[in-house]
């Protein structure tokens, strides 16, 4: 069995290469095993086209037949943009199936396992299952939520300030923190900024990387204060931009659609956006997956609403000091240390001489 | 070569085992090898007592002669309380010496090597000396600044908060970041908070290990606010405690002094004490190392006056919010990120589901 786990880790590397592409799809890979040959391998890249086993199917170098497939995700069972992916594997006469993860979808779940036993085909389970749902937090969260699985990003120094007492935070992470940054918003469907931080830091949430995908830009702005002028609405006909608001005017409204943005309504508690309001509809738009990028009172309203699934914080080695320098979460934040927001064990990555540290709440 | 550095890592561990019984000395283990066989090993055990090369020459099942002895520090060339050991070593009748880092101290640098060479003893220098220095930090900081190695130690969560905004901070980390609190305690000499956090905290700073050595408890006190009812001062007697003040009041001083503390003058400036003062002081009463444990404005203070050399961050994977909720380092701050403390990349170390980032500024 140690052989099936060389393979599906490789089928998890090809399913990454699809980060970006296929949401709100699951990133899949799958590697066609024959007498321990690779002779085909495939991703899922890009929402709407071919599934990965399909991929693999097509690349083989030599008839399936008999072989071993390994997929990083059970294979579908629904009809959706494509045809179910498990027919495929009987049709191939594959020998045997290895799977990773089993499917979050009822609609799909367990379905297409059984008709492939019933073909005959011998079906192994769960192999680098962990490693495999890791691939589709999104994915999983998403299908089974309908919200977006929303990442609280922050840069801070080490001792926990995220710009200067007089708000300076241009830089506070190196080259390669600020890289990571701009793939992350290629990968995610979408980002999001109050207008605090709109305001003050005219930001364009962009993601600048050679071929980088741009996120939609949603502003969270209850009283519609954006400025016209700001850079997110001057480049809102190219890049989708949502301004999610409690205001109802609809003059108001009508400066912003002309500029290309979209105007979304959304409930309002104690004069603050409705966050929970907030995700749902943006779930119902398909957006699958969020970063949240502050303001610090932004952070801790979502903290507070139960709509954070994943901390991302980049730790610089510097300290700004200072007792009026502005932390990553501010609000009125917990009375006791029994009531903080847990977090599992986080994942550690040096990013040139600055700290990631990845951890989800639980 | 490699045999070379793998006799000196374990020279290296067994020099740790000195940690915390040694200073002001260093921290040396000492392997001797014949025929690639250990034949005897020895290491600094504690302070005035035996080096590390006479405990391995003693240790030796069989004789040293024509063997090699690694020695992670450059053997002692001065009479301290010890012969200098580079007489041991030629007396001995060893064929080679390999060294893994030169003395700081003036007085001894070279001399012994000079010495073994003349006696035609064949001397490797240099070998894992990274390694070897880092391992006595402390000890190349005092030789060479005759003040104490500064390490800001605090304990924060991952939005940077070091308690609630009601100041409630009991416990932020976990039981494994604690116990390692408790052998850096033992680890160093002396620990030091400001009069701010004992009033607030009333801690004791023992060090609550099995066979813990209880660092010095230094009270930084400009005005003498100390309690003579706190923990600190009712158990002076059994630990040693120094009030640094800059208050002259004999009468004060008196009950202080009755209560088993040490008083320790120091000038101040602009109404807090002159932390440079301070720490030359502590340097001249031997005191080599020290842990700084706040608060948040004490830390301030010591990193601008440039007395800080190591900030150790412990980062408990929860989170506080909290606009009003403190952080490590307060007081003004920097204006501008390019005036940032700098500290050099740090190394990570996960304590159970908290995560420890030391780092030396630069």
């Amino acid at each position: 069995m140690e052989n099936d786990e060389h393979f599906m880790n490789l089928a998890i590397l090809l399913a990454r290469k699809g980060g970006g592409n296929v949401n709100p799809n699951p990133q899949v890979g799958a590697i066609i095993v024959n007498d321990g040959r690779i002779i085909g391998q495939g991703y899922h890249e890009k929402y709407g086209e071919a599934h990965a086993e399909i991929n693999a199917f097509k690349s083989c170098i030599e008839s399936p037949e008999g072989s071993t497939i390994y997929v990083t995700l059970e294979p579908c069972a629904h009809q959706g943009k494509q045809p179910p992916c498990f027919e495929a594997i009987i049709k191939n006469k594959v020998k045997r199936v290895v799977i990773g993860s089993l499917d979050p979808n009822p609609l799909v779940a367990g379905k297409g396992i059984e008709a492939m036993k019933k073909a005959g085909i011998d079906v192994s389970l769960k192999v680098l299952e962990k490693e495999c749902k890791d691939l589709n937090k999104i994915f999983f969260h998403y299908v089974t939520q309908r919200t977006p699985y929303v990442m609280m990003k922050y840069a801070m120094t080490l001792d926990g300030k995220i710009a200067t007492y007089k708000g300076q935070s241009k830089w506070i992470t190196g080259e390669k923190a600020r890289q990571k940054v701009h793939e992350d918003r290629s990968r995610f469907m979408a980002i999001m900024i109050g207008v605090e931080t709109l305001l003050k830091d005219d930001p364009q949430l962009t993601a600048r990387i050679k071929n980088g995908i741009n996120p939609i830009r949603i502003i969270c702005d209850t009283q519609l204060r954006t400025p016209l002028t700001s850079k997110i609405v001057s480049t809102a006909f190219e890049i989708p931009t949502i301004i999610a608001t409690s205001n109802e005017n609809i003059q108001k409204h009508q400066a912003f659609i002309e500029a290309g943005c979209e105007i979304l309504l959304v409930s309002s508690i104690s004069k603050h956006l409705d966050l929970k309001d907030l995700i749902t509809k943006l779930g119902e738009r398909e957006i699958d997956s969020l970063i949240l990028e502050g303001g610090a009172r932004l952070n801790a309203s979502a903290l507070k609403a139960g709509i954070v699934q994943k901390v991302q914080a980049y730790i610089a080695p510097k300290i700004f000091g200072g007792k009026e320098a502005p932390s990553s979460v501010e609000g009125l934040g917990v009375e006791h240390p029994d009531q903080a927001y847990l977090l599992d064990r986080p994942q550690v990555a040096y990013l040139g001489e600055d700290i990631l540290l990845e951890s989800e709440l639980i």
